[in-house]
């Protein structure tokens, strides 16, 4: 292969390694870098694969790198033609079994695959979902990051990948987060603040309005914190009346299962309405371009996207190579509808300026890279591991 | 810091990580490198630690690079400086405990810590030796690669920093070896070769002298294989005559315990007629050059050592620093009493090259990189994962 | 320092330059690269200087890089920190006296400097053209690349410098050219196409208004080829006609000073109509992103520029220290309006994408990298070296 | 091709540029290094050749990579295969023509070339010493560093390569350097030490032997310093009449020629006397790594040679791709007949440590790297330039 596009998987935290060049003073020097596990295509796969025999399939797909040109043109390489899919399935052939769990007051829960929520779809795996469906009447997946980012892939391509039609949709939502999307600093959050909660209240209605553009039925989860007060709580759901979407304030985190009865209830009413047909946002058929412009446009409410000529180019290059029917996958902050994560509320008419697209061949999506997104996060300024240590007992203190 | 000598440590044969260049494109760029695992100082630390606390105490003077100068020198910088000894200890601390496994025939073992045979000084940790002493009449250490490489760190190294007193030493021949080291090619090594099996008896008889140089009674075994015949064994039989040390032909590989009976009974006999003090090659204090010289003539009887002018330099900065009175490990080829894996036999009279010199401050020892030894191993020129596969039944194929 | 943003020059395209590591095995290693001489800071500095004395003042101001931060705050380093300004000026000084050669018809000209018009200011040197002043009634010129480039940075950096006031201007037009913006394939320009100079002529008409909106009067010469049919030259001179803009075709390719003798006429009687006073295009006093969006907006006709994370954090730090007065300096692709090499014509509506701002601090302006302009230019597909050869005799061929 | 083993010449003292890594962002990552200009195979080129023609073929000749393997084996790439002769030969074709420049006193010299006398021969170009021949009576060639490196290499490589026959060798020789190597700091130079001087003598002793070994007549020249005392002169006088050779004192750095005349007469009569026929120190059939030792033996009086693996491995290929035949270059410090630049004297019974080797397939030699030696400079810890300036008048200051 003359170009490896293909990138290392680390599962630490060491931004040093976003960007390396290897091989030196073996004849072979490449430029490259190292993303963690969760932002690897394998993890994507391996949350989106049916069954161990479409598992093989889908990593068969992996394009690793580019050929020479021959005949004028570059040839892709797979992990197939590298005979790394037997290796690649022997080491995740135990771990592809959904690992059955339960909560601490025994309901069963599967955890089960990882994927980020930006460069790769962000919900667990479909075998843990259908393994789900088959145990139970109502099962719940979360899509992590903000419904413009989980919820969307979990729609547009979990489900529409293995066919699956989602009877609810439960929004989560916090007083906190509303006075941050408000204007409030997060130094000052814990002051009552109705007005901030009214300001914020802009972002919630977007999220409401994206989710119905879905057909979906759907209710908010107002996740309680021990600083919110009643007035707050009454603007939240004055603001829900407004948008005609039922509110349920939950208490679980204090009060366990008990706390989200009302929620349960709601959703449980919810699914037995779910009248009109589940929609992804947009059609495979589209352009490339065309379906991250959707996407930019109706659900983050973007003007429109800029493509740096790289990503213009690759885009090209997917389309003519026959990668142009996949869904896409944008990665951006999860802080703001826009790739600044200081824009907070609802911000319309912005550029959303896609930097980078990556194919996931085996995965069947195309990413973009929006903004300053990364797939090898740094760490925090103080890390945690300075308090960490163990005692002469043995001990360990600090992990808290 | 400004120059960082710590490097990272991963658990994947990766040639092309062995020397690369980090940070780019974020301001702090090093030229570093990868080693394996068993390579890594930490390794050699939890092996030589004799408590939780020896651990941290180990951990801590880890030295992972060197200041900016100030007043015209350079201050090193340990993992205590950076606080990263109660995280590393955290992750240690239960690993530490010796685990103990049995054989197929039920005989307890502990398999507790793997430091490489070069880099590091190759033997199991202390605390599974010193819980084995508790436990046992008898504890058989296994210390790899040759008897110059693993035998003398054992002794040179673990024994003299925790008062092991070793009672007798086995060393361990085959019949296939002697015939490499007596100069038959490995596809050659099927058919008898009496001849060879005594040119190849030059090594053997180093191998006896050298551990005899130690104070050790001492028991050569020979490890059967199928295609050894008669009057090859008779042909060690006879060498260890002259070398007056008794011979026991072993057949375990085949019949299990009972195929190292007679060995046993050996080992148990010499046990009880240690009369000779252990003494260790060399003393500590020597200057560091003056170790690795005293190694590199009597066990490897080299003419002399070569240092290259950043070797000479760096051992002169320890002996500064305060660091001439560790012990020096030599990584070199397990292939050959010198840095060429081919010099089969006793060569003598040979330079040993040092090409680098390395601190394990925590670990208690300065490592000496002689030719061409890598701390990060490549993978064989056709990979054993090409093989592997998985069937429909979920079946793994490939592994044996 | 800590961080060294100087970037190596060069007098060879060599694109491998263009972005390296340096200092491998010597302890600093360095994420840089090469720019050609004619990129360089020097190079603009040099052709800005008013005096031996003012070289080094500018000289001195360069900014190499940027200390650790010290309470709180990186500190810039400059070439006058590093005491390089004797030295620098000691290769310079004899350089710096402009250089008078002639015609081959004996016209007097200056031929002093060559900055890029594109990361730097596109025109000779400020002595040379003082110089020439002195010496003669009219002095020319020669501002290049398209005017939107070369003449905006004339006009807006060099005369606003040191206090120059042109009197009047040529815009330098071909039938080629015009056919191109029309619409026609690089292959199929000689073929007489009138249609396609009337589509190209927004082109022209537009680099006509913005000249025009500096406060010039001018006049377009026509740049006569071979392949030009008086058809086509109509063509154009329709086009000059509705502009209400003198038109004078001219051959001095083929008649020399002759061939633009009408243009010669007509310029000299532009500069005694002169009676608006010049005026830059925009006031120093805008903050910087100001300045880049009034030259996108005003002479480009985009609609907006966008700034990466990276370049409008480099624009506030700017600001901050001090920076915000001084102009700026757009590099972009020549051939377009846009950054889009193959957007014709006179496109609007666009996104001015800058994806780096660079600081001038001794030239005295901000470079804004706009689309994939690049400072290290690679050698064409065929390089024209590999047809150069010298003969038995000693005569060089290929060079024509 | 796959490996590009050829290094990017400049003509500055850049350390930093030594080890680089380039084309990063581009596709094609590669590790090189810049040497300075004289340490180009291209400088030695044009010293050796004998005509334009020969020129173009040494230059077609320089091997600048290898390919990927085919049919298990790697090509050369050579500067013919990229037909960048024609090229380069366009660009030396008017430097190749000797120019004649004059003394202060008229004597006319040629200096045309400066190859480095450790990386390659170290003396000026066949053509000027040709030209001379056929213009004088009496040619002089200077052959820089000590009569280890300079005089070695001008009868080894150039003379041998071009059918040069010598008739009279200078040794040069002064106070200073005689109480250096008997052990005097170079602070205590000044101060009378006839003592040292005799100690000294050990390293004069061996040059003189040395180029006696080539069938050369001799005369030591002792070029004057201002405080050479009376009694240091007559001990060198002394140490010489011993050796059985004439010594010159020389006071030209004060006197002009008439201070050489003396010498002058010494060489004339010389040239008359030589009667026994000039012999290279080796045949040319000597096998690489013989050619070296003998150098290492007969000239430094080392013990023997030691190659690094990788040393070894490039002499086994170039022996079996045909240049076994050519002559060696050994590039070493000039300070010493060792590796060290602090073994001063006679040192005797070392290893010379061989750590690289390198083709110059084009100059036709093979040097040998040993010890520390680079073939980029840097600068001194002081650099000259920080002490350079100009003043308002123009004039420049600190280069004296």
């Amino acid at each position: 292969p003359r170009r490896v596009t293909w990138r290392r998987g680390l599962d630490l935290n060491d931004r040093a390694l976003r960007h390396v060049v290897t091989g030196l003073g073996n004849g072979t020097v490449r430029e490259t870098g190292f993303d963690i596990t969760v932002a690897s295509e394998v993890m994507a796969i391996f949350c989106l694969a049916t069954s161990l025999e479409n598992l093989q399939q889908r990593l068969a797909k992996i394009v690793i790198g580019e050929s020479d040109p021959e005949h004028g043109r570059r040839m892709q390489i797979t992990a197939a033609d590298l005979k790394a899919v037997g290796a690649m399935t022997a080491l995740l052939k135990d771990a592809l079994r959904p690992n059955l769990v339960q909560t601490l007051e025994g309901t069963p829960a599967f955890v089960h695959g990882g994927p980020f929520a930006n460069i790769a779809h962000g919900c667990n795996s479909v075998l843990a979902t259908q393994t789900a469906l088959g145990l139970a009447d109502i099962v719940v997946t979360e899509a992590g990051f903000g419904a413009d980012l989980g919820a969307e892939k979990f729609l547009d391509i979990k489900c529409r990948a293995v066919g699956l039609e989602p009877a609810a949709c439960v929004v989560v939502a916090t007083v906190r987060a509303l006075k941050m999307h408000g204007g409030v600093a997060k130094d000052d959050l814990a002051a009552e603040d109705t007005a901030a909660v009214r300001r914020g209240a802009s972002n919630l209605r977007r999220h409401v309005e994206n989710m119905r553009g879905f057909g979906l039925p759907l209710v908010v989860a107002l996740n309680g914190f021990r600083d919110d007060t009643p007035a707050e709580i009454e603007t939240v759901r004055a603001i829900c009346n407004d948008l005609d979407v039922p509110l349920e304030p939950c208490t679980h985190w204090a009060d366990g299962g008990a706390g989200a009865e009302g929620l349960a209830g709601q959703v449980v009413a919810l699914c037995g309405s779910h009248t009109a047909p589940f929609q992804p946002l947009y059609e495979l058929d589209l352009p490339l371009a065309e379906k991250l412009r959707t996407i930019a446009r109706k659900l983050y409410r973007a003007a429109d996207i800029s493509l740096t000529p790289g990503a213009a180019k690759t885009l090209a290059n997917l389309e003519r190579d026959g990668y142009g029917r996949l869904p896409v996958c944008i990665a951006k902050t999860q802080y703001s509808f826009t790739t600044d994560p200081d824009a907070k509320g609802a911000p319309e008419g912005f550029i959303l300026p896609v930097r980078e697209i990556r194919l996931a061949a085996g995965a069947g999506f195309v990413v973009a890279l929006c903004g300053d997104i990364l797939t090898m996060p740094g760490l925090p300024r103080y890390p945690a591991a300075l308090d960490m240590r163990v005692d002469a007992a043995g001990a360990l203190h600090g992990l808290d």
